[in-house]
């Protein structure tokens, strides 16, 4: 850690949660309030209610006073204990949450998400800045998409990768066993890294997903066609991961390409949370090969960032320890940053922990590395698997009959 | 065990799966094959890859050969290892079956599936008895709709439905959280037993699904927007949960109403597998409700019968022992019968297993107990929640914060 010091100060603390939930996002939000605890320097630990939302509308929460066994409780529960919003404040708002931190006395103020959350973290931090009111802000990284840039991974992403892992490995198993064209979405918006992980659990050489498309690439129809084909050719069945930020070369959301959108849609056009990217893809195998089986798409949907029970317990680790570290650096009088996890050269997997600038993350989207995508553009590399295995922690295990002849 | 005797038979048995795979159906699989060990009335133990066809295409493995330590490997692995089929055979093929059967030297079959290879069980019995050839044949249940009759839950369920409830609770803390509408979309075909398994994991009062539609009542689309207008005016969001299996007042599947349909569709009326009928249930808000909030429909998809890692221990146990009591009636001389799981009567959870005629398993699906739904028909009644909450283990607990007042 080599932040630049800004002197100590003494105050009170607030924290707020905002963005698309995790499973581990409240680990975060425990780490830093345990913390906290543990340092004279901070008062009282005031948890804003649906992150600035809450803030604004001065509707709080006195953390100091939750009992530590209830927070312990706190930790293992999916999605935002306090809230969470989606909102990019305007520098009035920005302004007058300044004016609220003073009321409250508050010198520390924590925000846990992700590029979004940054940036309004370093808008607040800014401003405070200039008003000479002596505030530090600490942006605490979540995001189960990994796109944030300067960490090695992000807080979220190992779990959601797991989920996504252990899917596809049932989905594999399913279409093993009733054989035909399975097509599934996954989430990331402009990242290719949780589709990615699709691939992680596979068993054998046949293994699905046989394919798997990333925003990072631009894809062509007529090329994803023939990559079916040539699957079905080869084992006469195919699984697909497709994120559902995929671009056409033009740039535009495959997602919004399909017919039904002029006659159905109402003027939302969604990412996810609707099944046009999958009936899209559907639609296309259907139409492009003549003798297509039995295909179907699902879209993995809220699952992915929210399911009760699949937790990578190394990312719970290290959610729990950028709450910490924000809060140890803070204390030290360390200037405003965000926390970044760092990996450590060597064949065993080992972080470190560094700030990171506000800027960087709020304004910069991390796509995957070139060298975690295959030269065609539609499968992972061992690169890949390399970099995300440790992450999701040990998967659940398939067996396969050996198969001894009849005599 | 009541069943009558049919005197006993020496020879060799075989074994396939049928119709859509589960995570708990090779615990049915590996309890035959490893029962089938500890009775010299059988020879060798044939499996037929891809369950009938795999017979008509003498597409079989031998089991007898498998190490036993592989098949505790093969019990815990979702889907059918032996791979499945979806089939109706002609009464020709069934013919054929037994001429195969004959030929092995095959005196005991077991077929592990729902309805339609109870169905098959029950032809290639008959016909069998037609020809004087000394067969048993029993029916190994197992489907996700729990739909079966003459039992009191089926294999599968019970993993499934935990599935859905852990499903229901990450969805309901991410609304809770990010407040909204949202709609999600579970398997079961004509049966409710699956959607309502969303109501398991309820903590509180306010804890969705705070909707439930089941396929037993039919779905009124305006009843439906006053239901989510009554929820969002109490709750301020709002999470559905609806079977696939909807129908409106006429008979007709709700996922088939959509305008999409006439533009979009190759011919195929898939019931899941494509994001139709959620689309359809957002696109009723949408339109029904003015100021509704953020409204997504997710649809489940196959995860719910093959998500790695998802089981349930009781449902595991029960689906090994079907197998092994088949074997054991079979070689008892007991006459071709399914294996039903049966409730004992008491406060505590205890089953016992009874034959039930492969005829009643074949022909009747059985529908949700009235008792089990709310009188509006759309909510599940403590009555199922007492029935279920065995069914599918102890589930993961959520925490909330206490929410001190800030002075």
């Amino acid at each position: 850690m080599a932040a630049a010091k800004t002197g100590k100060l003494q105050g009170n603390a607030l924290i707020g949660q905002s963005g698309g939930p995790t499973v581990v996002i409240n680990q975060s939000l425990v780490g830093a309030v345990l913390e906290a605890r543990l340092h004279a320097q901070i008062g009282k630990f005031y948890g804003a209610m649906h992150g600035l939302q809450g803030i604004l509308s001065e509707n709080l929460i006195d953390l100091s006073r939750e009992p530590a066994a209830n927070l312990e409780r706190i930790a293992q529960t999916p999605s935002a204990a306090l809230g969470s919003v989606r909102m990019r404040p305007t520098e009035d708002q920005c302004g007058e949450t300044i004016r609220i931190l003073k009321k409250l006395g508050v010198r520390y103020f924590f925000y846990i998400g992700g590029n979004d959350t940054a940036e309004t973290a370093r808008i607040v931090d800014r401003l405070a800045r200039k008003e000479k009111y002596p505030l530090t802000v600490f942006h605490i990284p979540k995001t189960i998409d990994n796109d944030l840039k300067g960490s090695d991974h992000t807080p979220g992403y190992g779990s959601a990768a797991r989920f996504v892992a252990e899917a596809f490995m049932g989905i594999e198993m399913d279409n093993r066993s009733l054989p035909g064209i399975n097509i599934v979405i996954v989430m990331g918006r402009n990242a290719g890294f949780l589709t990615a992980a699709s691939s992680l659990g596979r068993a054998r050489e046949d293994s699905g997903p046989h394919l798997v498309y990333v925003p990072e690439r631009a894809f062509i129809r007529e090329k994803f066609i023939e990559d079916v084909r040539r699957v079905m050719d080869r084992w006469g069945r195919c699984v697909v991961a497709a994120s559902e930020g995929l671009t056409d070369p033009s740039g535009r959301l495959v997602s919004t390409l399909s017919a039904r959108r002029a006659v159905d849609d109402f003027g939302n056009v969604q990412l996810s949370g609707t099944g046009k990217l999958g009936d899209y893809l559907s639609d296309a195998i259907k139409e492009g090969l003549a003798d297509a089986p039995r295909v179907r798409a699902d879209t993995l949907g809220y699952l992915q960032r929210s399911f009760a029970g699949v937790v990578s317990p190394t990312d719970a680790r290290e959610a729990r320890e950028v709450g910490r570290r924000a809060v140890q650096w803070a204390v030290k009088g360390h200037r405003s940053t965000s926390v970044a996890i760092l990996r450590e050269p060597g064949p065993r997997y080992k972080v470190s922990y560094g700030p990171v600038d506000l800027k960087i993350v709020a304004r910069y989207a991390r796509p995957m590395p070139a060298s975690f995508i295959n030269r065609a553009g539609n499968n992972t590399t061992k690169k890949f698997l390399d970099y995300a295995r440790p992450l999701v922690g040990k998967l659940p295990t398939v067996a396969f009959l050996k198969g001894y002849e009849v005599k």
